[in-house]
């Protein structure tokens, strides 16, 4: 696999806010790993977004892991409790701990468990031979057992080499699931666990469930009669539908495809929903910071910056907006935000929040008019918005005070506290929250129930957005949970 | 007016939230004004809902209204201090009445007034020939004095029979603005005033700025041939968009127009920010109720419904949300609101609001079990929301307790406070933002610089949506004040 | 009134933000009305604060009144349909008018209407004989006739000259309550309704209810001998509290004396509940001003301060404090306000409101750089907040553009708009909601049947406040509705 | 000191939302440890309350413990790098990260830092021995290097045993200050430490800076005579303010003592505010919950409740509140939250918080009717809100899944997800902004200014408040930064 590269730098051209994220670059790409060299190596990676993402579900797993040995699952043979070994994990002995970190999960996927109860009896996917490439996280693990549960058999492998929560592998592997996957794969392994799933004697998939287009690029390249028994494709990242798109308008889609990344709640969770809450998290557990009475800036009032802005405001904080799109203006405007050129305020705000999705929003020149002690963060687009390169100059010391905060330290003394070297502050230094992970998983699993039971020619080989309303099941996507919010229930049901 | 085409299915589809209404009933509607005989006469005719929208900035009108004879303006000969006699109002005597009022109005219309300023030297509408049609109010009047200061000859007529300002009718006839238009005009005088609009010797205009098509209608009708030198329509209201589109269709549209009315920030206005501080100030007049600790089922949760749960949980108010679109439902779930179905808490809510656009959405049933004191009104569609009709039974008693306010007396004594009779609230009993027009205004004006200066072949003889962004003056749209937020503006120039 | 003691001094102390004012204005205050003499006579009086204050309870009267004949109600005599005329009215035929208010105003009283309930069984206050001197409003009409219901006998007064509501007066006098109190009373009728409430052959009260002190005063001067029988004064107003603690200093306080006004409860509601609603209420009513995006200083930030920036935050607008007090300094900040010295953002602001309880909190020298088209109105104490005084200069021109509503005019052309001449906009131009005055009513009644109850000997000749818990009763105060909130009274009584 | 006992249960004994705690407890508190006996050992002991309420700030600490050795540090003998050994700390290598932790706080401490700078050049401090027994943190070190940099000499060892951060400890030994104290300190070392402090040849301290009165305890026991030179003490704890006023009841105090506790700010900050941002921050850390749309009851509306639920609110949150005192239920009421009581929506939350101050508001009863995957914490007093103890029945199975995260499991399989075992989640599971612990330590501060130059005779040998004015130096008390908001610290000296 020659033509492949992977580097942390893979991680600039991921979406904005896009939860979990795919790390295996192709060779269009590949000019974007050199981009900061010096940065590679093993710290660099173990400093991934991706890990960082899922850091907080995984705390159990990183002393476990710390205690175990060195070899490779590759070459260990495993037997789980029934005597199966059609898996590939770290270690199976973990399954009892990954088993905690599901049902912990399960607590808050109430729309997915209620689609297991309610699809339950009839099994629409019944028959369905599902392999998936996404992150193995125990929200995974709750969305897997689901396809289970109406009737699907799963091969799995994950879409990072990071992010896998090993204990939920083998808790997965240890009810028969045939994961492979662990946390810290090299690129070889990453492929191999790939063609693990596909490539089964026995046993051809007729269902692919996708984050980031790898698995199906493999399937392309390396298989491509499996695509004469497959129904349809779930895509669930951005960067994955953009393949897609570009193999239908090339014309060589040869399945229907189901862009499960663009729907509207998928938007409003990740973005608005989910940044107000990170943003708080965010900085509460890198620097503590009151938000009462400080001044923050947000530059951009997209929903990322409505979502950061409206919890500052009701945590006390007083807040401008910088803004060039004249209507976004106009709606911070009416939402009680001052708008302001950022160098109106850039001597006087104690935290910059960077949501703009553009380039260099906040320059060298404007970090050395910050005041001493000001915070400056990114929720917006990669790493880019904050100009962090030009920081990188001999005048000024960084120092590493924790994880994901260095202070840098201009010649006079002055110290500006940057988040996460620039990067996203919500993956990076937040967790996402379960229930938005169940937005996705539970669409995903009906994107998969309507593919697979489709009469024929519904779909065509090109690239579909699942329906608003499909059927009844739909419903229960948008349902935060049925006990939970019982009206909510009844409203869909109303007329 | 058999030639008319005009009919009652065109005011059924009058928009939501339109903060300015046409009037001419035609004849399936006249029962309206016999529906209630012992409310009928010149008192329940002044009751009307457009009226009532402009109730507030003629206050001083009112009175002098009082003292008026009841000559109709059409058999009076007036002169203006200049001896000018080219207009038609009910008395010109009260010129300086109005130009007070205008002047109150400029105060909130800094968009207007800043447009007036950079485009003064230029004057980008001399020649501008422009026949108007619109509710004819203070703030129409800083809209036509701006079109005027730009270079434009303007003739302006009253697109309603009851809305027009008599008093600012006056001061725009005194500088010289061609005014045929007073309050409570017939169905013969509005048309007579659209005439003599149109039809004026040695003048023919070159631009139409309509609102409602009535003028436009008229034109087509009765003067073809003009349509030959008219280089677009501008129009703002729902009911003469639709009618454009219909023309265009036919392949009848014989210039371009410019639809006015769906642009997002006008939207946002008439629904979201407007409906926002409308449903505190229409419940507050009319009931002087406590919002703290109420509590309260707002039907709906579009950008209308978003407004009102807003306002009034600031104020202290515990609000349910009926909705049955499930990604809306999810919304109001997100953002704080308990999702219930209308009946689980008909029996404890101190205030019904409707903002669903549906019909019947609070029926009899429900109504029969409200709780004695509480208050049911309507901030959506038209006034079918609450079944009003169904109230109208011998064994329920109606006291009109104020106006706009009526009791509904149940056998038992209970009664529920009906507002504005089920029609729209946020325009019978409160009053639409000086600034909220000025938004409107500023687009119209807008669109007519666009249209008179667009080089021959830009535009098509279809209907057009204003460009985000029509060079350096569109910002001027969305610039609440240039100096009351003075860092908006720059924002708008940042790149 | 040479006898009389009263004097300014006593009006000066009139509580910030009572939402009922004393009105007989005594000597040194005459020069108030000959203030302005253009605007005096009978229309500047008609525009008195307490007039103002109620205008909304009594659009009703409004119309009767001015087809009402000029007689003096004194020489006139009148029959109500039970054929008894111990009471004096404007005219007995409003009666039904008035019982339509009445109904109006117990649909948000219900605390009282409980304890109506709850107590009418029991009779507690069987025996009483209470004279009352209060505004006669609907919502004091409830308080009557909660008494009556509650077994007391009741004759009352007004103790403002403008504030009765002629038609409620005619419905208490309908149902044989004896009332003497009619809207435009001149100084010598007050009096003179006064002495006929307690000055009756035959009926000699035992409970006293004052709003002010005047009535307390006058038994005094007159028939000191009727306190041998006096169980207790209820006494509501600043003024009259004021009075009754330097009675009792100088040891002339004859009776207990029970404090309602200090109430926690009733602190909260007239200043911060009640100002959040009233701010937007009296803000709208007069300049019909949007509030979102607005920029607006709110100088004070005690209760009234707190309500007024919490409600226009919430509306949208852009809000700053300024405050000396370092501790609401400090809670301004923490609640996500820029606290500011007025001169720093008097060039910028929209709107400045002031609730500070100081003097020339805004100087003319201010007003002079605030920009053009900006709204200055005051929430706190009394009308020396604003400067108005320095406005009244020849190079300035006033144009009344509103009831309330005054543009002042720079040589430059430059408006100010001024609201209520600086009085108080909570009083001139809102109205105070019915469930607010509910609290009031309530805890009169109680305090009503505490003293009257109480065993001798519990009460002195003191002052007291009412106890927080007054047996299972006085819950009821504070349950804005038992329906309405039904967990509320469940709470009471949890333990 | 045989009749001492230490024990973490000590803890249940310790002030509301006191940030930080004393720990040794007296013989009259020994009932209370013996309650959880199967809890104790190292493991109860390493989750000290005090120990996690600081765990982010020591992050730096953990590791570098991790590798020290296991000798006591008082067997080593230890210089610092200008050849001092005046002081016994772990490791004095360690204080470059603690220099480094301390400049961290310095960014949030502007008002101490703000005070340094005022008064360095005065040295009202110059001659004070101070003799401190304090929380030693990275917040503390600013306080002691603001004492020092006026003037003071300070000795100071731990009021707990736990919360020492090493590496500032060291940091603090390197610049000269005499520190005695380590985390995990033995009962014996405890006492060691504080016989170090106080009994030094050549030195005796003339200020007693005290936390828990454990200082002032040991003083009043072994060294009589030094309080001959004491002008006084300052007392930060609920405890040893208690402990000071029943020392004052009995006649023993002999020198005056300054109450930092019960100051406005204070409470404000350590309630309102701060659990404003803790109750979020604690749920997130330990659940990673997302609150939008989530079912919340608060019991209890005080400061405490009354900052939880505006959070929670303010993310999206439907909130519940109970409350038995009628005025806060009120409150709670006009705010816009249903107050109810808890069994109407015990079976229908997802989250439970108490914040009451009393025992038992929620019971095993209660627990066995919340729903599966429910969150159960305490916010308000001690660990005895929740009846955590009727949770450890055989029955129920108890699952530690995280640090402070406890599920515990009913036999048919649902899941209460217990936080911090019932102990207070703003203590245990989040963190004391330094903002927070900055308006302390200025108090703290300032009173021993206070007390240090107070005239002879101001104060008597009596337990004092701090002045709410305290000429120029106490607005830097109340001023969250000078520079960061400007405004703020202009409004102070306005007038």
């Amino acid at each position: 696999m020659g033509e492949l590269s992977v580097s942390s730098a893979a991680f600039s051209a991921v979406p904005i806010h896009k939860p979990v994220k795919k790390q295996i670059q192709f060779v269009e790409d590949k000019q974007e790993f050199s981009r900061f060299p010096t940065k590679a190596g093993r710290r660099s990676l173990s400093r991934s977004i991706s890990q960082s993402s899922t850091d907080s579900y995984s705390s159990a797993a990183s002393y476990t892991d710390s205690s175990d040995d060195e070899t490779s699952p590759r070459d260990k043979t495993q037997l789980n409790s029934k005597g199966t070994s059609d898996f590939c994990v770290k270690n199976i002995k973990q399954a009892e701990f990954g088993r905690r970190e599901i049902e912990i999960a399960e607590q808050d996927m109430s729309a997915l468990i209620s689609l297991r109860k309610r699809a339950q009896g009839e099994k629409p996917l019944a028959g369905a031979k599902i392999v998936g490439c996404t992150h193995i996280t125990a929200q995974t693990a709750v969305l897997i057992e689901t396809l289970v549960a109406l009737g699907a058999q799963c091969r799995w492998t994950a879409c990072n080499i990071y992010s896998t929560q090993n204990e939920v592998a083998a808790a997965l592997s240890e009810i028969g699931v045939a994961v492979f996957a662990w946390k810290g794969e090299s690129e070889d392994d990453f492929w191999w666990c790939i063609d693990k799933c596909v490539n089964m004697e026995g046993w051809q998939p007729n269902m692919i469930l996708d984050d980031g287009g790898d698995l199906t690029h493999w399937v392309y390249k390396k298989y491509p009669n499996v695509f004469k028994k497959i129904r349809g494709i779930v895509e669930e990242s951005v960067t994955g539908v953009h393949r897609l798109y570009q193999l239908s308008k090339a014309g060589k889609l040869c399945v229907p495809a189901m862009n499960v990344n663009d729907s509207v709640t998928k938007q409003k969770f990740d973005n608005l929903y989910c940044c107000r809450e990170s943003i708080l998290d965010g900085l509460k557990r890198t620097t503590d910071v009151m938000f009462g009475g400080k001044q923050v800036v947000v530059c951009g009032y997209g929903e990322v910056g409505k979502g950061c802005t409206a919890a500052l405001k009701a945590m006390g904080s007083i807040v401008y907006v910088t803004e060039i799109d004249p209507i976004c203006a106009l709606q911070a405007c009416m939402d009680g935000f001052r708008v302001v050129k950022l160098n109106e305020v850039i001597r006087q705000v104690d935290v910059i929040i960077t949501c703009t999705g553009n380039k260099n929003v906040v320059t060298r020149d404007q970090l050395d008019r910050m005041k001493n002690g000001s915070i400056v963060c990114n929720m917006g687009h990669s790493n880019t918005e904050i100009d962090v390169a030009s920081l990188r100059t001999p005048e000024l010391t960084w120092e590493r005070v924790r994880s994901q905060v260095d202070h840098v330290i201009w010649p006079d003394g002055k110290r500006v506290i940057l988040l996460a070297e620039g990067r996203l502050l919500n993956l990076s230094c937040s967790t996402v929250p379960t229930f938005v992970l169940s937005i996705t998983a539970t669409t995903q699993a009906l994107a998969l129930i309507e593919l697979y039971n489709a009469p024929e020619g519904r779909y065509k080989q090109d690239v579909y957005l699942l329906p608003k309303k499909m059927g009844d099941a739909s419903v229960v996507i948008y349902t935060p949970s049925p006990t939970r919010n019982r009206g909510l229930m009844a409203a869909f049901t109303q007329n």
